[in-house]
């Protein structure tokens, strides 16, 4: 069943007469689909140098692409994301970025073909893993290879390239996301008219790689987690937790915290020492419940150590290596963002412009702290379709003088 | 033996001749010493209300009380500090403010009687969960009382009170010392003469208790933790070193991190997958196998709670509660210090002023971030022994001309 019929089904349930936009602005029921690497030899070459396959790549799409094929735009998620960026599967929760994605939002599904990947070494349909190794019959566990973050571009241009797209209109994507957006950029320059860069860095920092270490030792420190091979048994669902726990600290801002929580107790009791006694307490132990629940433990290292390994410039200087930049840019920043700081987004704006590249950057006064990516919807949907606007008309190459700074 | 005693068995060992203070500015071999509360009902009624007992308090002291006992400094540790603040007990590493305690340093010996004891729920002899429950025969652990700053302080009060020391010419702490050097203020404002209130808060804000939930859920997560009754059996060292882990990422700064490490490989070798690969993992993976050799997790959990409940002001508004405070007041912050920001300092300050406490404030400008504390001597030594100079001068009561603001 295609997703466009999912969506008439669910409008002729609920009731909904019509998909006028300003009434009904969803993109409504999707479903996953998957894309098997179906031609020989059945494998890619990782960033490695280790050859690997099968791969399996799970996706979505919301609205249509048109017959120049020119109107295809790739979401690219963060580290716990996944292909539902919108609309909703049935009785399940929104898609992670609907806020965006939809008739008359940013991405706008009644004027762009929005594509939407897990990533390669996620846990949510495209190969990783807790993926079935057909070598072994078992599930890989840490017989999965290490992967990079080109390496999940490269598999998302295979199932571009399998979607027969020559040049996407954009790739879009913030934490992670932005990590890929740099990638395509400098990987691919002839396959993307522009790219939208939020809330990240041109690599990590020793602070953002050690609060990462700390969740892989949580991880690791948990007993149920057996070296990586803890399928069909208990999973290491306290130290995936744990780990959550400090992404979540690292994602809100002081700021967001004491305007959200302050001191106030929580209302859940003090049955024994060292339970719960604040609010903040509470909401990071829901968080790191609930992550347990939709995640896999290994992916969480795999894709870590990812984002820990990534530096686009490969020890280079940053500008050399966006001189073969030919896509407009947009860079967002926020100002509360202390996990990825403004300063490293004005660090991939300044490469940016000594490249020559035409750049456009904003820092949004929020005080989100890193999520500001996921909530600061207003602000974000006013640049993102005024620069897909911008993107849409140019007719390929750089034009300098149609976009304008923000800030710098 | 008296550590005067072992000082001068020290100078022999080493053949030097002298005490003079420009060739050998260290206090020498020292020993810790124990002060059993003696006297009935041999217990001290707790912030909570519950009656505890016996305790025992690990102090050190170096220099010598002046006959009129009006020198005498109490140093007030950390988190992960000890009684041995200063000199160094046989074949092993000098006390842990070494650099700022001994003859013409900051806290000057010669001129100084200086004291520091272990706090109430410590590791390091003075009573807490590791200590034996008399009235069980076997260690406390979860049958320890939840504890606070001001029983930490109270304790204290009963070990100045055994010296026989009617006034303190000061007390000085950073971090939660700098808590219980605000709590010695407020709840003993004829004990002091002055007070030195190091990187610290008023009280922790929800992101500072949520940095020490997460270290202390991954101990409650280690297995080996078996409900804090793990003494006699393996402890829960590997939770306890991803506590610490946590615990470095915020004592150092972003910039110091940098410049430590950047993104420079580990020598260590790639044996395994997810093993060390970036220095400032082997520094942090170096810093967590340390700790467990050296301290308790129990006592992690306790002094860690102690600090999160700590509000110096108990709900109330923080100039009125400074209003009794008698003492001079020096306070320090640090620039980079992004765990107890210098906007928690100027807090403190502000309600000083405004309660009329003589005080004196210093932001110092560096790139440490919160183990500045442990690391800026030469900044820190010249305002504690400026400010102290004036401390001993004063007879008592407020001089608010004699001592001047350095930045606000």
């Amino acid at each position: 069943m295609s997703a466009l019929n999912l969506v008439s089904k669910k409008i002729d349930e609920i009731a909904t007469p019509t998909l006028d936009t300003e009434t009904n602005p969803r993109v409504g029921v999707v479903e996953t689909n998957y894309f098997h690497f179906a031609s020989p030899p059945h494998e890619i070459t990782l960033e490695s140098g280790e050859k690997f396959g099968p791969v399996t790549v799970a996706y979505e799409t919301y609205g249509k692409l048109n017959d120049q094929r020119s109107n295809a735009i790739l979401i690219l998620h963060a580290l716990s994301g996944d292909a539902h960026a919108a609309g909703f599967h049935k009785g399940d929760e929104p898609g992670w970025w609907d806020d965006m994605i939809g008739p008359g939002k940013a991405f706008d599904t009644n004027k762009y073909f929005v594509i939407c990947s897990n990533v390669l070494g996620g846990c949510k349909g495209t190969t990783g893993p807790s993926s079935l190794n057909p070598e072994t019959g078992r599930k890989y566990g840490l017989d999965f290879p290490i992967v990079s973050i080109l390496d999940m571009v490269n598999v998302q241009k295979h199932l571009i390239d399998h979607l027969k797209i020559d040049q996407l209109l954009s790739v879009a994507g913030g934490s992670m996301g932005g990590m890929q957006a740099l990638e395509w950029l400098v990987s691919y320059p002839d396959r993307l008219k522009s790219a939208i860069v939020i809330a990240t860095a041109a690599k990590h920092s020793p602070q953002q790689i050690a609060f990462h270490e700390v969740g892989r030792q949580a991880i690791m420190a948990d007993p149920h987690w057996k070296e990586g091979h803890y399928y069909g048994g208990p999973s290491p669902a306290r130290g995936l937790a744990v780990a959550r726990m400090v992404g979540h600290i690292t994602y809100m801002s002081e700021v967001s915290m004491a305007e959200k929580f302050g001191r106030r107790l929580s209302q859940n009791g003090k049955s024994r020492k060292f339970s719960i006694d604040f609010e903040v307490e509470e909401y990071l132990h829901n968080r790191g419940d609930h992550f347990v629940k939709r995640f896999d433990a290994n992916s969480y290292l795999y894709i870590t150590k990812a984002i820990d390994s990534f530096d686009v410039s490969r020890g280079k200087e940053l500008y050399g290596v966006f001189k073969g930049i030919k896509a407009k840019v947009l860079v967002l920043g926020f100002k509360s963002d202390w996990l990825y700081p403004a300063s490293q987004s004005k660090e991939i704006v300044k490469a940016c412009k000594l490249a020559g590249v035409d750049t456009t950057y904003c820092e949004i006064d929020s005080t989100y702290g890193h999520d500001a990516f996921l909530l600061e919807v207003e602000e974000e949907t006013h640049l993102v379709r005024h620069f897909l606007q911008k993107a849409s008309s140019a007719r390929g190459g750089v034009h300098g003088d149609e976009v304008r700074d923000y800030a710098i």
